[in-house]
């Protein structure tokens, strides 16, 4: 197809752009990425991308001890060198970066919250910008030119500079990063296994530090798993904190289940600057569909009271996520937390599934079907398997989408009342839940068959925050040759685990908040992390 | 039907526990029910229902100047009259209120934040006790028994009485109150005109002080039109502040408009107490799609500025609103506010109706037009026209519900834009609107068939209150005779109005706010109404 083609030389001629051209690739890349930077970038370009935090950076910009220029121009390369190893970009920005850059480095006075901040964005939702093309990785929505985008307007407006553009799957409905567009993105630490999806361009990009600011959507995971699966920190936020207006997206306009914007970063504090930053500008103002709060930030007055989800009554997670939960649990008790089990297995998550996978396409996926039909382009086999292999998925009548409805909200209420039952006893109810990210270090490619462990949080619309904990250890994370899987996606999980082909994946983990208690979720994480020995 | 009958008996027998019985009812009532409690109830029992506000009330109560059964008795007394005049109760709960009362009154200490306080409930919202039955006016739901509500369970528990029931109309999508189940209400100041609706037989209640403090529901005025009708205060809030859940309705699980209950009351402050009361229990905690917030009162710093809604650009307004706008804009001049006109025509209020009427029906009525059938029940007039004679309704696709949800959205951003340009040039955006509550005073009955004043700001979920202002004087508003309407909806609203027909009935205006901007909107009321030298 001609504008595939054409669409596909342009982002080559992005990446031509690179000044001084990448030197010292190999021509065949190993399995890990993460030795690259090292041969392939400058001592001072490592030093930029690899020695600050996202807050250290700002500092260091707005105190004009670096120029913004300088800082673009590092983080451009090492992401044409992330793009090279993992092929998660779809467009360098690299001369709309460079005048910003210089633009900001004029200013008498650096201004804004995110002053010189270099920002990777995703694909589909666009942003302010000449040249910003996006077709949601759908092959007919090639050459579509963008809008602006509310979310990163307020971004702009706070003096941040956009320079690469990530990929995501076909139908954004992945949790990997494969399209006819733009092809498949692999994980930085394995090629071998994915980096996840839908955010999956992002997720490469800054599990190589290509990036160490990105922003992400979830509506089953999106932001979570990539981040998991790379060893960054992410954080899903209530749906309505943070604006999609502005979005390239199939299916506008229906609303049983959304999706939201959230920040992909190399450090926790980077997730609450996200926050606050876009919810300062009040974006309720011109998006009233939103959430009229501010960020506010929440804190403990007494040591946290933690629940552990060991399981989901559905898939026995993997011994390196279970490892990971016993640790971090175990350092939260040392630290003086209260810790209890959280019981899935009562809440039927398996149900949750069932009504969250109709309510994804309650068309039964007509209208994407028709749009990939119409160029032409290959149903991918994880389209098949969110669509077309869900059992639930059919086009719903009006009577039928109420029916889901109901039982969603059915599904929500009691998990509501079991969150509030936990203080029954005690008075003193659950802060948050402790869980595994996914079911596993990130998979294989095309095996990302089970979304139980985010896509939960997403039906209940509860926040998450993503951390990375350690990685994949054959020796202490051997398989249980005795383990009898319960049923078909539990086999099916089972017999993907084979502890060599995961050796040194990141392993991370999530907190979640009751819906609407963000601020909570990001709070509990520090005092976690605290408990950890990080802080 | 003898299921009908049997339930007509049973209204009636709760009527006829009245002790002492009504007397002093004439055979005629005349047009006006205003006068006669002064012939019916006693002295004591016309101090007790008019002397005293409703924070009034609740001080004596809690001081125990009074006995809760006292209280209770009287209103008791009063609601049997005000249905004796009006039509407006399903149920009176003589026997549950009395013991209730006596319970409150054997306790030790007052408790609660409603000790006492006679609340009057919309039938199909159901609540606590034993002999709830719920129809929501459906002839083929009589007979169902009634579980709890989450609203009524906070206000039980705050140490209200619930002493009587009230009616709604068929579908409880009118905005007047008649029903094959309960007849017709009709207005305590005007029998030849309605009460309004959906929530009218709370209106009638409280328009002869039956009620003091009710509960209403709003889905396109049902709340703030009967109380513009009648004379008494009324708020909807924002979508989610208040829980729905428990109530009985037709089509649940449909989520494109949503409803929500709300106050109606004798006074401003009774608006505040229910919202206060309704949020400290946080009633989020069982009912997670409620937003997480307390009640928040909202300071003024500086003069507000209001913008006057003088017409909506498709009705114009009857004569005696339009004096009431003036009247009250005015006062908020005299008193420093800066008041601004705002601009409806411009905004396209009728293609709001056209995506609203269509989002209140997306099966096209078919689930309770069915319902209807099952019992053979006829289709009321009003009925027809909110189904049947709107053009825009029909049984939807999921696209077409889709594309309906956008024309919504992209209607409610137009609209935040429109608010936000308003502090464009001198960086100060209106406070609030103020607008009419009705396109006149109470309609004679079948003949509220133009919803634009309340329904716009149900499309936008926008807080309103609504607050009386002045009554219908011949003399002072006199038609128009040269007006030339300018579309069919503004014939019919012209033709309606003769000045005779509505001589002494009450106008009343509504205060808007921005979405979730609920406390801003009753802080706004208070500053006008001390404008009025109300306060």
């Amino acid at each position: 197809m001609t504008e595939l083609k054409e669409m596909k030389a342009k982002r080559d001629a992005s990446l031509a752009k690179v000044e001084p051209k990448l030197q010292g690739l190999p021509d065949h890349l190993s399995l890990s990425s993460q030795d690259l930077p090292k041969s392939v970038l400058t001592q001072r370009e490592i030093e930029i991308t690899e020695n600050y935090s996202v807050p250290e950076l700002l500092t260091i910009l707005r105190e004009r001890n670096i120029l913004v220029e300088e800082v673009t121009r590092a983080f451009l390369r090492r992401a044409a060198l992330a793009h090279a190893a993992t092929n998660c970009l779809v467009q360098l920005l690299w001369d709309e970066a460079i005048a910003r850059a210089k633009y900001l480095d004029s200013l008498s006075e650096p201004k804004g919250a995110l002053f010189g901040l270099p920002i990777s964005t995703k694909e589909h939702h666009g942003m302010v910008g000449p040249n910003v093309i996006t077709t949601a990785s759908i092959v007919g929505w090639i050459g579509r030119e963008h809008g602006s985008n509310l979310l990163y307007d307020t971004f702009w407006n706070e003096g941040c500079v956009f320079y690469a553009r990530t990929t995501q799957p076909q139908t954004i409905m992945h949790l990997e990063t494969n399209s006819n567009v733009y092809g498949r993105t692999v994980n930085p630490y394995n090629r071998a296994l994915t980096s996840g999806g839908s955010s999956g361009g992002e997720a490469a990009l800054l599990g190589m530090r290509g990036s160490i600011f990105g922003v992400g959507g979830d509506i089953g995971g999106s932001i979570r798993c990539p981040a998991a699966y790379v060893g960054v920190y992410s954080f899903k936020p209530t749906n309505k904190r943070i604006s999609v207006a502005g979005q390239r997206t199939i299916m506008a306009g229906k609303e049983a289940i959304m999706s939201t914007p959230g920040p992909m970063t190399v450090d926790r504090q980077g997730m609450e600057l996200f926050m606050r930053v876009a919810l300062a500008a009040k974006p309720w103002r011109l998006d009233p569909s939103l959430t009229a709060k501010e960020w506010t930030p929440y804190r403990f007055t007494r040591p946290l009271k933690v629940a552990v989800q060991w399981w989901d009554g559905v898939v026995q997670p993997h011994p390196p996520v279970t490892r990971a939960l016993r640790e971090v649990s175990e350092a939260c008790r040392k630290a003086g937390m209260e810790v209890v089990d959280w019981d899935s297995v009562s809440l039927n998550h398996r149900k949750d599934w069932e009504i969250l996978s109709s309510l994804y396409w309650p068309d039964g996926g007509e209208q994407v079907l028709r749009l990939l039909g119409e160029s032409g382009e290959p149903i991918l086999p994880l389209t098949k398997f969110i669509i077309q292999e869900q059992p639930s998925v059919k086009n719903l009548t009006q009577h039928e989408l109420w029916e889901r409805c109901v039982q969603r909200d059915q599904y929500r209420d009691a998990y509501a009342r079991a969150w509030t039952n936990t203080g029954a006893e005690d008075g003193r109810e659950i802060d948050v839940i402790l869980c595994p990210a996914s079911f596993g270090a990130a998979t294989p490619h095309d095996q990302s068959r089970y979304w139980g462990y985010t896509a939960n949080w997403n039906l209940l619309d509860y926040p998450g925050a993503v951390f990375p904990v350690t990685t994949v250890d054959p020796a202490k994370d051997p398989k249980d040759m005795n383990y009898i899987p319960k049923n078909d996606e539990d086999r099916f999980v089972y017999e993907l685990y084979i502890p060599e082909k995961y050796a040194k994946a990141p392993v991370s983990l999530q907190i979640i908040g009751r819906r609407q208690y963000d601020e909570k979720v990001l709070a509990a994480l520090e005092a976690i992390e605290r408990a950890m020995g990080r802080i």
